[in-house]
């Protein structure tokens, strides 16, 4: 079986190891743990982005950045792709891992997931474990972990904490924008596992979000970018599961309750109480699902261009 | 010269070692020869298709996928680019060699036909001829060759049958879906050869075409992933030839006969009688000529949406 | 602190090794100077003008070409993105230094000037000087210098003559296209440096610009591969500097007092003399800026679809 932290050591070492061409900044703790900020004291950028998100997807995801349109506006887009959606999005890259140690919080993700089991249930529906003895977290942030974080993320594994390794960078950065955008296939993972769906039976993804611009702070970056692929994901999912029929008028974002106005005035509505938010909403714009058995194909869910550039801020 | 097996042979070497992380899988026959399934008995994937395709163009094209649209729809496309269009496309890419031995059965292409020159009148006018010790071959199967299919082609390209290679994908896969997309600069420069063109003065072909939804069965494949550039096929070829402009009306697929229908309603038409179908056909939906001894362009043909999306089920 | 030099010289080492791979030509002098020739004696292609690119923006950007659309004519696009704008286009990659030796003319480019400081004033506002005893020029020319040529580069460089290294590509071949394509950003930067703005707040830069169809001859080419970025350059920066909004109006090209017409006409109506022109044209068509610290986004410009296929020779 691969190892998700075996590939993404291999990305994350490349990182260190020539972190000034990424804009990024190499630290190694006095316990041996290394991590690279990607954007809390550093700009970070384009090719860091990437390198995160890849490191995300536990080395199974392929990642790239094209210029792209909407309506009369330019905007980058992420464009994903992956032969493993179920233990690259769910296993790995899949915003599972709160980490909160002390004053230290972060929303964590990546392989090192893969080693804690966080949470349980996921590795039971996906049927995966990994077994190895480095640990990758990617951690969205805007303060790095200090020693004792990531003692803490090394206990969670059962790693020695000198082979612990994070990647770091607030939301409202542009690898923070580029990692979320990344997300884009996951979130279809992530939802039809949420209605239940066994998404062992996904053989491929593939889908391309907007990067969203940076915000000023960090609430109104967690809406934007967000906001790129409610409003603006595009995904194919290739699959084997003719029951899909069942799932396919709950996939996308526009069946939600919410649906219809940039993330964050939502939040901002149900005073930023997140508890009150309909979850349906983290879907993509739009799917295509491809089943093999019945050679089918679906197309449920659409763009709103509108919507997308209001939350971007050009509308 | 350059030779299209032994720069092939380095991208098979890197799929047949990290096959797991392609979603495919290595086979060492008892006689030596080494076969990767991309396909057969496995779910392949985007990464695979597009080493797949590489192989095909004995390493002398670029290939990349992103995700674009088709009206709506939103479709991977796959993005090819050659430097060396006769070579990679007619020496190489070509499925010229109906691979037919006792029951099993596959279309082949890639660069083995170098050695064998199958056909032979390919090489004679693109005047390459390859000489290397091992033999990569790439073929559209439901099925695995045997080891003594793969003694046959090792004898007909006078290698070693422990240094033949071959890669192997079904019609309906994606592997298929992605490798027969990937044709769509070949198809405009067979298409060229088959008019009587020099195609030895093309100096480079870019272009994409949708990646065809995987159908149920191989004959509906063949009709949906032909299509792909048949109607939706955008290809660019610089040359020095300014007799190009003889050529000009013939070149798109919106000059033959059967132009219209998806390819498979046309096969059933025809009784499903390949030699009944006009083979102008095979051809992309629309080709650009930049000619450069007079600095002159040309845009014949036109992409059908349409058509595309009705022979990929979404209409 | 990065040396361009040094990166340039990994690409420019595997482009002289596998030059027949890239339809390339390498020359060693006499004096150990080494050459690679992409356009002038042979026909060079895509991926020699990609390595080109890479090469003159001193290997701190991403370069890719896919296809893209103007309109219904699919042409091929160039993408290009650096987290590291000012050292990237005003330190390397902005054709800073006239070489004309004798009866030798180039437009010279790349992280050679890095080290010559051609011209001084650029390297003091963007506050980056290189060392590195490699020097690594990229020289747009219809013809290859000879030994004198590169001693009077070294002499420049303050390195020794074996240790400089050149690419070569006229304006009117495909290397050509690709690499002045590859400037859309870097005339973003260009544009605002020329208006007094301090690059070096800008932290990412990311663009797309059409590859200009091959002209006949150079003049001609000189005209349409400007065009690509004037008329169809689409750029997103990314800044810390709210004074931003000082500069919006005077970015894109269609503030411009000559905008509208092909650059050849104009060129052209001032009777071929460079000094008649307003230099202000050279700016790509739109500009969108994300300005960090307020957060904040402006979208400037718009592409011209008519007279970037009028440029072309399409309509």
């Amino acid at each position: 079986m691969l190892s998700v932290n075996e590939l993404a050591l291999d990305i994350f070492e490349e990182l260190f190891e020539y972190a000034e061409e990424f804009n990024a900044v190499p630290h190694e703790l006095d316990n041996g743990a290394r991590i690279v900020d990607c954007g809390v004291s550093t700009t970070g950028g384009y090719r860091a982005g990437r390198q995160f998100t890849e490191i995300c997807m536990g080395g199974l995801g392929e990642v790239d950045i094209t210029m792209g349109r909407i309506k009369d506006v330019p905007i980058p887009f992420i464009e994903v792709s992956t032969d493993f959606p179920a233990i690259a999005c769910l296993g790995a890259q899949k915003a599972g891992w709160t980490v909160n140690v002390n004053k230290y919080f972060a929303m964590g993700s990546g392989p090192a997931r893969a080693l804690s089991l966080k949470p349980k249930h996921t590795y039971e529906v996906i049927e995966y474990e990994d077994e190895f003895d480095y640990a990758v977290i990617a951690l969205e942030s805007d303060h790095l972990p200090n020693a004792g974080v990531m003692e803490k993320i090394a206990d969670a594994c059962n790693v020695d904490v000198a082979n612990t390794c994070a990647v770091v960078a607030p939301t409202a950065s542009i690898v923070g924008s580029v990692q979320v955008a990344g997300r884009c296939v996951e979130t279809a993972v992530y939802k039809l596992n949420e209605l239940g769906f066994d998404t062992k039976k996904i053989t491929a993804g593939i889908g391309h979000a907007p990067i969203a611009p940076v915000k000023k702070d960090g609430t109104k970056a967690m809406g934007s970018t967000n906001d790129a692929t409610i409003y603006h994901g595009s995904i194919m999912l290739t699959m084997n599961a003719p029951e899909i029929k069942d799932y396919l008028d709950r996939i996308p974002s526009n069946t939600s309750r919410g649906y219809g106005k940039p993330f964050y005035d939502i939040f901002k509505e149900a005073n930023f109480d997140f508890y009150q938010i309909d979850t349906s909403l983290f879907s993509p714009a739009e799917v295509v699902i491809n089943e093999l058995s019945e050679g089918a194909v679906y197309h449920v869910g659409a763009v709103n261009p509108e919507v997308t550039l209001k939350s971007f801020g050009f509308i």
